[in-house]
């Protein structure tokens, strides 16, 4: 036998079981049986915390994404749950071999797979190949992402997360073992003449499988389950773990602009001055590369020539009622004051000419994220877009290789998976710090994020592939920007700025046109301040949804109160509320947005758009009209607004249009009730009630928190 | 200092010296100092081969591609070369660590890198990040291929090897190390406003860099490095190490036809006789799938329903001149008679429900191949079409998984790399014992493949994606079909044959309609044998440029010839010739055949090409016209010739066109004399001479060798 000294190495390293595979005696085969693998059995379930459970496989890596969490569980919440008293699915079984671990997991019949982070290209992952790989650009449907989870639900009610920074390997239902029995002779039938057909017929979801996940490099992984019983009740055990749902500041949640990269100091005050004079609602102005000395890599210092009095700038935006957002990323150029601290706190590979700093240790982060609060948070500045902290594969490998090092121990790989929150956990700790909330951008994003005030964007800008990934995020504790850029057609801007107002964050972003796009979409011409002819009338319909933006913000808030509280994603696909519709299954095109509210956006030049809505009564949120759930609806698609409908008995609060949220009448809400107002409308804070409205013999009943100021100053019954 | 187990057992498994990476003492940073890598000199260049050195970075795994190779090197052949006296590059140094192995390589300013198998979407190579994963269906410019090779070559004339059948990444001089010391404050100057520009800085190939190349899982690898002092001369060697070129039989080199998958044995005969009635010519008839009793996956019967009686067929198909290939995949349905031997020789994953045939175990590969031999290549079979031998990341998932293990001790990442080459060797293998030639088709291939019979094709379709692959095959001992199916105009028809018929292998792929394209271009319509009105005027026009390959035959047999005797391959891209004419060295869109033939493709709907025409004087191969090389030229676009010239000098054989090469008539060789007629025609078989055409005194001079049975008709001076 022969057995290389790595495999001796490995022998002598196994903390279970060795077994030798046996060799095909029966032929005279040039085989080397080899000390290949290691079948495994984990420890069993072991319940961590209320509903989760664990299973240990050999021994795990130190670095995972759970060794490496910096917001503990939200223990109170958790505990407040219905306890199932056993996991539903037996322990997982694997491997460990030269390769990694192998993690073997059932999958029942007709069992459904959601999850796996930010995906854009298909909600059901039955039948798929998902590698959460992270990468800014993914262009197929491979499971990369810049922000990928290893956690999925299934439609039997459980979540399972593998605890790995590595970019693990998820076959979901179709790595099948091979037959074992002969058959008789037997015809194909038909022969198919497309590809699509012959490669298709692998994806058969009826018969049981497993979900076989490979987490590279490893010699051992923890596997936790999240139970339900239901679907929604496992991402909410999973979010609480997480630490519960972050809930944005007010403004945060208002609208938000980013001006143009090249735009100096002059330019911009008097940008937002006319956004307050043509009445655009806007909360927060974002400046891109351009404010900085040096980008690309980043000096972390103001411009001197584009931005030479920050100061006064920062001053005359916050006089507008405006919060300001930065835009950076962490590559730190030798010409940055950071450099000298972090020269040997980072990884071995330069980016952009620039350090990569270790954020996978504590020290690094302090580092970094001190000199951004004593230089920015200190100034006013009230968030951060972190731009590249994701993955290069396809845009110009910018980014640090996998096989990079880091002093506190980790490779590129495993830095990759975590560079994302470990950034936001370095700015975020700078605010808490300073008591401050922030409400920010980041470029990636993974496991356990649900407490993080950031929300993910990208350079991806297909509106569908925009409104999948706003589906999906709520799987996996992310939060999601379907960002307006510029657009092909009016009809185009319109569409994507009604998909964006319902999303975490409403924000247009000019970083590369001088003028809001609904002065001249074309990007050339918008640059040349060439402006289209009669832009107002445009303006006015985009102004009239930045509207509805502002009007849903209550809303809003106490959609985000309840995901810090019990877990549940404020934005989230169907079938999370209605779990056993299957019409509801596959819905990628629709979301719901709190409680009662359900959102089916249109898309440029698609003239009708079908919506199955689920089960129970609804209203069309414009008119009031009524609606019966549990169908198909064909939808003719109407310029001035896209199909929203809320279940029947909501009370919906609405703010009045205001500049910002700033504005105390906006606290003056006016409450539409549809049906018979049984949906009563609860808005808290930090759990602490601030507003109640209920609907009792025929008219509205209102309890005011004075704390809050908010009230109601009119209601109306929404019907057609 | 914390040491898990695993990593304790890779200290005990060293083999090189440990050093332990350093911590930021001046931080308190909850840093864990961890036995993270060794790094790690390599023995040294030791000249295994003239002009081919080795050197071994730690344990180098058991299953690579040269531990597995099947054929020896060319040894007589790589003595000829001229003998270089020492590396041009020093040794590799590289890293072990937990994630494998890491090769480092210089990378000089402005050195360029080619190679990596069968690449679609870029040549050049520098500054890319390079995955050598097999991918049936790559969309996008990772490296990623249905034949990845881990070979490259530089313009400073020397190839690397990476002997590994893993999925290696290659980093081409963009992973840089971190920057060491402080800059003054400096201005970035402009702000960038597109992802282009931003993210293309990042790939300026001014400085000196490195190749980095990570080998996962391994514990040590070998790197081979073949010596130039040509690129030329690098690719050379590497085809003779390899085994040096295949030179396929005759009839492989004439036209192919594939017929519809559900066409039934009786209607196979009478659709070739239409092609001897009607003048196109052909030398194979292809059957696909619908020719077995069970496909997908594969019984390796005849289909009792569509072909009872394959004996007559294969009769009948003979007396028209024409050679019959099958349709086949390696996975093996229940029903298949090679089932109960396969069932113990085969990986622990099925695909299709069918068994994948441990062809790492050359016990299996005998069971599977005289299967073959003795039930199709003794009734008359010439040779198969081995399909989905690749991979399936993107295309339904109906693969293996790389998790899998074969009983020969490979996984199967590593089954993957090899699979395609080792199920070539299975079937060749048949052929070689009866003592006749095969040339064959195949969707995978790797290192070392030059000496198979096998020419590569896929399932993609993209007209310049096709092009480019054939640019790049001849980088890395590959023989590439960019296949005509149907076509989106006629236009599209006729470039996409005008290309193919330039190629290593001529072929309509009619797979899915049941008529040739030529008779109606509409996929549906064809299939319901809906015929384009005047078919026959877009018939001639195809038929003329079936023709010109008819032409070619012997022109290409010496081409082929010489790859067998001295390695250059036979379609190749013009920078090999002319590595220091900076202009040629992006050319993906023209390519060498043999020594003296340019041709440069048209693309449909484009009216207008420009080419960089090499140094030295040129014809116009259809006029004579000369030009003069080293500029570049503007070809306007014309229906019937593409751009095709000749150096001046050339004497060019063109053989009548005949229905198929078997005819006799085909050796009766018309000679044209460009310019000055000092570059002689010769035709070797096995190196000895048949035929030489040189030019003296006025008129050609003729020596054949009547073994041969080739003659020169007639000749002309070709001048326009």
């Amino acid at each position: 036998m022969k057995m290389n000294r790595r495999q001796l190495g490995k022998s002598l390293a196994g903390t279970v079981a060795a077994t030798l595979m046996g060799t095909t005696d029966d032929l005279k085969a040039s085989v080397v049986p080899v000390l290949q693998h290691r079948v495994t059995a984990s420890n069993g379930w072991e319940e961590v915390l209320p509903g989760i459970w664990k299973a240990t496989l050999g021994q795990p890596e130190d670095i995972t994404v759970i060794s490496e969490r910096l917001v503990p569980p939200k223990r109170d919440a958790l505990k407040r749950m219905a306890q199932p008293k056993q996991p539903p699915i037996p322990p997982p079984t694997g491997t460990v071999t030269d390769r990694g671990t192998t993690v073997d997991l059932p999958l029942a019949a007709q069992e459904e797979l959601y999850g796996f982070g930010l995906q854009f290209f298909s909600l059901k992952n039955r039948g798929k190949k998902r590698v959460m790989r992270v990468n800014a650009d993914p262009h197929q449907d491979t499971g990369e992402s810049h922000a990928p989870v290893p956690f999925y639900v299934t439609n039997h009610g459980y979540g399972i997360l593998i605890d790995t920074a590595r970019y693990a390997t998820f076959y979901c239902g179709e790595a099948r073992d091979k037959p074992e029995k002969t058959m008789a002779a037997v015809s194909s039938g038909d022969v198919a003449t497309s590809t699509e057909t012959l490669y298709s017929k692998v994806l058969e979801p009826s018969q049981s499988s497993r979900v076989l996940v490979e987490v590279p490099s490893a010699s051992g992984v923890d596997v936790y389950l999240f139970a339900g019983p239901t679907m929604l009740e496992a991402v909410r055990r999973y979010n609480l773990f997480s630490g519960g749902g972050v809930v944005p500041p007010k403004w945060g949640l208002g609208f938000w602009y980013r001006v143009s990269g090249n735009l100096r100091q002059e330019a911009v005050t008097p940008l937002m001055k006319e956004f307050r004079a043509r009445r655009i609602p806007c909360d927060v102005m974002g400046l891109e590369p351009g404010w900085q000395q040096h980008s690309y890599s980043c000096s972390f210092t103001w411009s001197q020539d584009r931005f030479p009095d920050p100061t006064t700038l920062i001053k005359e935006i916050k006089a507008l009622d405006l919060h300001i957002n930065l835009w950076e990323h962490a590559f730190t150029h030798p010409s940055s004051p950071l450099f000298p601290s972090l020269v040997k706190l980072s990884g071995d590979k330069g980016v952009w000419g620039g350090l990569v700093p270790d954020f996978g240790d504590p020290g690094t982060r302090q580092v970094f994220g001190d000199y951004h609060g004593k230089t920015f948070v200190d100034l006013g500045i009230d968030g951060f877009k972190l731009d590249e902290c994701d993955n290069s594969d396809y845009t110009g490998c910018w980014s640090f290789p996998e096989l990079s090092r880091f002093p506190s121990g980790a490779d590129g790989e495993q830095m990759h998976s975590l560079f994302g929150l470990r950034y936001q956990a370095a700015l975020w700790a700078q605010f808490k710090q300073r008591n401050r909330p922030t409400y920010s951008l980041v470029r990636s994003s993974g496991a356990l994020a649900a407490p993080y005030p950031f929300v993910l964007y990208s350079d991806l800008y297909d509106h569908r592939q925009f409104v999948r990934a706003l589906v999906n995020s709520g799987f996996s504790g992310l939060l999601w920007c379907p960002e307006v850029r510029d657009a092909r057609s009016e009809e185009d801007l319109l569409r994507r700025l009604q998909t964006v107002v319902f999303s975490p964050l409403a924000m247009i972003n000019g970083w590369y046109i001088a003028n809001p796009p609904w002065k001249q979409m074309d990007r050339k011409k918008n640059n040349a301040n060439d402006l289209a002819r009669g832009w107002e009338t445009l303006e006015a319909k985009c102004r009239e949804i930045i509207g509805w933006r502002m009007q849903i913000v209550p809303y809003l808030q106490s959609a985000f109160e309840r995901y810090a509280a019990d877990g549940t994603p404020p934005f989230r696909a169907l079938t999370l509320d209605w779990p056993d519709t299957p019409g509801l299954s596959g819905i990628d095109d629709a979301w719901m947005v709190g409680d009662r509210m359900l959102v089916a956006p249109l898309f440029a030049d698609e003239a009708v758009r079908t919506l199955v809505l689920p089960p129970g009564d609804w209203h069309n949120f414009w008119t009031g009209a009524r609606l019966v759930g549990g169908k198909e609806l064909q939808i003719l698609a109407t310029e001035t607004k896209i199909p929203v409908f809320v279940k029947t008995g909501s009370i919906m609060p609405l703010a009045p249009i205001t500049n910002s949220v700033a504005d105390p009448f906006s606290r003056q809400l006016s409450v539409k009730i549809y049906g018979d107002g049984s949906l009563p409308f609860e808005l808290t804070e930090n759990g602490a009630p601030l507003l109640s409205v209920h609907w009792k013999d025929g008219t509205v009943e209102v309890e005011a928190n004075p704390v809050g100021g908010y009230s109601v100053a009119d209601w109306s019954m929404a019907v057609s």
